[in-house]
């Protein structure tokens, strides 16, 4: 099969709970599809691995793969950058598998430009009221923080037309469940698979019949 | 929940095993969409219950609807009408329900121009030669009547284009799978349901939190 592989982009509001599901994605070994690791020029915290969770590189490195446009697609967020290198991106597409990705929905959206036939895929919270008791769960920011990241949120759930599927987050397991189907079944859509039809559809069947 | 039900339509050429794929669709509880039992003029056979297996009318009752424009689609063989009666269809859509069709791949060229939001399935065999034993199997054509088969099917394999969906009949249980993660997954895609999303957008949250 020399079919190349799907660019799956799973995306969604800050605080939606992208990581948790992504990990209950990738908990089970039913999928056949690579999570690609982003960089970031944040400093690596205690536990957290080099190449694991993240690509770990300074300001410096970071900005040359900008410039060398080695980056599909990435964003500073409180002064540090994140993204997504090409390299293994391609690499593992070009060998038939398939990249999965988690990012923000700026970087998403960069890479809707770039890769228009990816599968983006984007995690709703059940409703608004759920994503503002998340945030206020975290414990980590102030009201007026909370109450910013409300706002973008619906920004960003605005944005969802740009996507090609909706997940709603009610449930991890089944969020993931969700996930993992569109994945497969974007394997079966025609216009991806048609192909290898081409050669049936040509075929000449000896006659007489055993 | 007032969006109206998803018109599902599962086809592929003749013996290729659609009935038995649907049937097993059907034989666990696990599906919310029904089944729209198709109209015909040949006799009851023993066994077969009007209204379950068929809607056993007269060629004048048939030819009547059709007049009325009350068949979604319908074709002739051998001497007989098969069709959709389209009042079910569309009363079953209009409460929010999926309805599933089952039918030949000329009826479903036909819905394809009414109906263009459907969901288009197409079932494959693995190849022709598989398609060729199971035709023989069946033991009721001879070997002109299989030839000319093979030769409609690969016709029919190039009207594949047609339709969204290709989901090969290596083996019954994971066809069946494979249809109902589709149907489960349309239901994510954004141009579905982003109408839910708007109240969500535009939704004002109260300050403080509590």
């Amino acid at each position: 099969m020399s079919e190349r592989g799907l660019l799956i982009v799973f995306s969604g509001p800050s605080g939606v709970g992208k990581g948790t599901v992504r990990q209950e994605i990738f908990s089970t070994p039913d999928h056949q599809f690579e999570y690609s690791v982003s960089m970031t020029t944040r400093p690596q915290r205690l536990g957290e691995i080099d190449g694991v969770d993240y690509f770990f590189r300074t300001r410096e490195e970071f900005e040359e793969l900008i410039k060398q446009g080695q980056m599909l697609e990435y964003a500073e967020y409180v002064g540090n950058y994140y993204g997504t290198p090409l390299t293994y991106v391609n690499e593992t597409l070009d060998k038939g598998i398939d990249v999965f990705l988690e990012i923000e929905v700026q970087g998403a959206l960069q890479v809707k430009q770039k890769v228009p036939d990816g599968v983006f895929i984007f995690l709703t919270p059940p409703d608004l009221a759920e994503l503002k008791d998340r945030l206020i769960g975290r414990g980590t920011d102030s009201q007026e923080v909370i109450a910013q990241r409300i706002e973008r949120a619906k920004e960003e759930i605005a944005l969802m037309r740009e996507y090609d599927y909706a997940v709603v987050n009610d449930e991890v397991k089944l969020a993931a469940e969700r996930v993992k189907h569109i994945i497969e079944t974007e394997h079966f859509r025609v216009e991806r698979v048609i192909g290898r039809y081409h050669k049936m559809i040509n075929e000449e069947l000896p006659l007489p019949f055993r």
